[in-house]
């Protein structure tokens, strides 16, 4: 499959690597249409599928698009790559729209909306599924590096999306329990326990760590 | 040990009916000093060490306090009890600032500020230690209920403080598994959770739920 990823950052980087290893196509977009971590990431894997350009050039090429830039610039990269190239695909919302600019990590937005609402309002054609936001970066593509079955979520408004999303989750990552919380708006809870994963990112004793949800 | 509950709902009462059964002396506080639920709590234990009053009566009868009462009431209530009556004690904070004005359950304050904060902020002489406010109720005194060793938060900025409440989580209620987050900042973290927490009891097929950090 041809799968844009918007952002060169370790975490845009990380599932194009996954991706390419798996044998599809990969645009990483980024402002810079040569972008040094493009460049680099593309000559490290050596392979004809790793492909790099702007942030337009990567969602015109992906069926599937993940948004993997900061939070607090992923509406303005989307509307630069403009509606017609994300209309009627899936959008993978990585995302969390974490705020710097306070002494504390805060959210911008936060508990009356959330980024995956707002990317959801802006682009009503793109089927906007928000996931994999609650980890380390190498979990995401490689669940089990932390043993026990954690947990994934996916929230989002489209049906068939969702499932699309839960089969990549599944088939391509390896994620056993993935947890449907609903429509979209369900992007709150996700984005804000982030600020209890933060927290916890301090105190756990591990490289790495998630969360599972068990039950009685 | 003699123990002062604020609020006489499921929260309060659960947490007051275990420390009864550990043979503690326990008064539950409302506003209504012969508030119906306390009677009738006090009653169905039939022991003299099931007691009840106003706020007030409780706060000064506990040498550790529970705030079992409405995230939105607790402020207020605890005004109304008196610094006095709150220095120098342990003031255990269980409740959520969950604001149901609007359409989705929201909390207030959020963000950039936490219930567990504004009360030690009002009270600085007192140690508020904010714990037990991310699960189910009955599994916040019977962890056991449900299996896998799962995780509870404290969060505080009084370390001795802190060590007393670990000992009350670990001791009198069973947790195995018990997080320090930090100082009482970390509120944030445990109460902007539970709108994730929210989301999931919608979808969990299951009475009882509760994480586990997992670990690499």
């Amino acid at each position: 499959m041809e799968i844009g990823i918007l952002g060169t950052g370790t975490v845009g980087r990380t599932i194009g690597t996954k991706l390419v290893q798996l044998g599809h196509e990969v645009m990483l977009g980024s402002r810079d249409p040569a972008n040094p971590k493009a460049i680099a990431w593309a000559s490290k894997l050596g392979s004809p599928h790793a492909l790099y350009g702007t942030f337009k050039n990567a969602a015109e090429f992906g069926e599937i698009i993940f948004n993997c830039t900061l939070g607090s610039a992923s509406l303005q990269v989307l509307q630069g790559v403009g509606t017609e190239n994300l209309k009627d695909k899936i959008l993978i919302d990585v995302s969390n729209p974490f705020n710097y600019s306070t002494d504390k990590i805060a959210l911008m937005p936060c508990n009356t909306d959330s980024l995956g609402e707002q990317i959801q309002r802006a682009f009503p054609e793109t089927h906007v599924v928000k996931t994999l936001n609650t980890m380390n970066i190498n979990v995401m593509v490689e669940p089990d590096k932390v043993p026990g079955r954690t947990d994934v979520f996916v929230s989002g408004n489209n049906l068939k999306a969702k499932e699309a999303v839960t089969e990549i989750l599944r088939d391509w990552f390896g994620w056993k329990s993935i947890i449907d919380l609903g429509d979209i708006t369900t992007s709150r809870g996700v984005e804000m326990y982030m600020i209890l994963w933060v927290c916890l990112r301090r105190v756990v004793d591990a490289e790495r760590f998630n969360i599972k949800v068990m039950t009685s």
